[in-house]
């Protein structure tokens, strides 16, 4: 039996035609879904950072789709997907999990060997791509997942089924932000009930991690902001104490953190990508068990430079994509949290627009007026 | 009832007068142990690089008594220590477990927060000495076990008891390089089985991290070093590949590396000390999951410098003082598996001299030509 469904599909997409301009609506033609891939119908999408550095890279995919943090409707399945049928409501996400491979099965990565990440172009198991311009062109897709379409292709391995009853913004955070923030004191640093722990950087994804530490347990969460603002708006979220780097005169920021924590946080996570502000970080830390989680990409490529001997006495510095997370595992424990209220993403989202108003969802976060911007796709 | 031998204690020790001098056997007297604390009279002690390089600083704790890897007997116990008698055969520790904190009872870190590792001078818990010279001046501890000495006293946190079966030689290595090296495998790094594993250094410690990668079922473990004869040593204690830095050409050991792991190992430990060798060790892990372990004393305090980026993809660099180890806890367990052969941690003595002869310990060491010296206290 032939399903109808398999065949492209014309539908609206958001165009990144060259770094650093406005994307633009265009219809465009997604093809169906090969074998061990996923149709979806995007029901919203949010802007994430890493979207605005992908967008202002020079680089040889463009034209592509941006997008990777977003929610929808299984469209149509192709050969070999098992579990998943039209109709469902996912996650697609960045990270794959095949459930299969070593790598899914132990307990100290998250980074699925079988359909390894790679940033891409192109589907993850043959590089090609499933968009086509209104002129029959190639776009390049993004991290395999592209969502700024109304249509876009997953391979199964990125796909997580979640609960009907999870509202779609929710759902959409979990993606990437969510996901990656609370993971990240959740199953990378594996923050311990009482502990303290500090945020450098109040953003989308640092407040996740404010969410994710006061979740696990964090008694004191310190958040480091030059934004005067997000000393409220880090309250809203657990932020116990807030340090403002700014009005610190003679004191380094871990000076100041070290002071608070009796000599160091248990916890630091830089959420901002300054290798200076990286370094501080391993400084607040706790000299003989201070964890240090670089989730911030550094936007010069500057190294992160430490005390070596810092590490003799016990410290660690680490990182992971999806802050140590397994996509299909976690993102339904973190939707049911979110249900629950241990978790309250949905104060992430401050804006909301519709696909046709898509720059402006820039525009705010380059202003820094947004922390998410959901954009509905039908609209 | 009292003890006639809480008295102090006429006995030899090797005494280093000021930095980088040979050191001098001298008659000290050793005070009797205070509340917490156990008199051990030490059968032999062995020479660390540590030592080497406290010999060598120019530090207000002159003169001082040296050695902190060592093996002996309970002569006698002060108030309030509970649970070990004279004659108990111990190992002194430079870490201490009370098994009554937080931390003693976390898994996560090794550092008993009771009583803290500082690295001194003095009794961790009033900072004074028990050593005295012939005229009565004060002489400094070392790390608070001082084993240079035929007798010392160290605080109860940090003495381990270990069987009377155990050799004595074993038992001596397992207070330092032994469970430094093996913990930072096994406890730390959590090396998993099947995986690969590079050794940057194979002095003794680099060593000890193969046979405790080859205890965890590691299947390559690729050896590191500029000297073309450790090659053999390594393969006898577990290197199953080598590497000599200077037999590369144009390559990095990274790209080396790289190349023979499927891009990177799992693991990777630093046990040289030098800041480009940690970097490169850095970059010789698996992007997504690699370790890295930092054992080394940068000589040179340079800092660590990495490529931020890496950490973004899933990388941790890590150390800890004695490898993650609990000294309690895992020198008997470590012991064990010692006898049984499981470790072959007794290959690591290559020398063997009298308490007279200590300096020739510290050539032997210096010149490159020993692993492990043991000294023998009654000799």
């Amino acid at each position: 039996m032939e399903d109808q469904s398999l065949k492209p599909i014309r539908c609206k997409a958001a165009v990144c035609r060259a770094a650093s301009e406005p994307l633009i609506v265009e219809e465009i033609v997604v093809d169906p879904p090969k074998a061990y891939e996923i149709r979806i119908k995007i029901i919203c999408t949010s802007l994430c950072h890493t979207d605005v550095t992908l967008w202002h890279k020079v680089d040889p995919a463009f034209p592509r789709i941006l997008g990777h943090e977003a929610y929808g409707v299984v469209e149509s399945v192709g050969e070999n997907v098992e579990g998943f049928a039209a109709g469902d409501t996912v996650v697609p996400t960045f990270m794959g999990q095949c459930d299969s491979c070593a790598s899914c099965a132990a307990e100290w990565t998250n980074q699925c060997t079988a359909v390894p990440f790679t940033m891409g172009p192109g589907m993850r198991r043959d590089g090609t791509t499933r968009f086509w311009d209104g002129e029959g062109k190639p776009l390049s897709d993004t991290v395999a997942v592209t969502s700024f379409s109304q249509y876009t292709v997953v391979d199964v391995n990125q796909v997580v089924k979640v609960d009907t009853a999870v509202p779609p913004k929710i759902a959409c955070l979990l993606g990437c932000c969510g996901g990656t923030g609370v993971g990240a004191a959740w199953r990378l640093a594996k923050v311990q009930p009482g502990s303290s722990v500090v945020v450098f950087g109040l953003g989308s994804v640092g407040l996740a991690v404010v969410q994710g530490a006061k979740m696990c347990g964090a008694t004191k969460i310190i958040g480091v902001d030059l934004n005067p603002n997000k000393e409220e708006v880090g309250k809203e979220f657990g932020v116990t104490d807030f340090v403002n780097p700014s009005q610190l005169g003679d004191k380094s920021v871990s000076e100041v953190i070290n002071a608070m924590t009796d000599g160091g946080a248990d916890y630091s996570f830089e959420c901002i990508g300054i290798s200076s502000v990286m370094s501080e970080a391993v400084r607040s830390t706790k000299s003989g068990r201070g964890k240090t989680i670089i989730l911030g990409v550094e936007k010069d490529s500057q190294p992160l430079c430490l005390p070596s001997f810092e590490f003799l006495f016990g410290k660690c510095v680490m990182g992971s994509l999806f802050g140590g997370a397994k996509p299909k595992t976690d993102i339904p424990i973190l939707a049911e949290k979110c249900m629950n209220k241990e978790l309250e993403l949905e104060k992430l989202v401050t804006h909301e627009v519709g696909l046709t108003e898509i720059n402006t969802a820039f525009n705010l976060l380059l202003q820094g007026k947004s922390l998410r911007c959901i954009i509905w796709m039908d609209k």
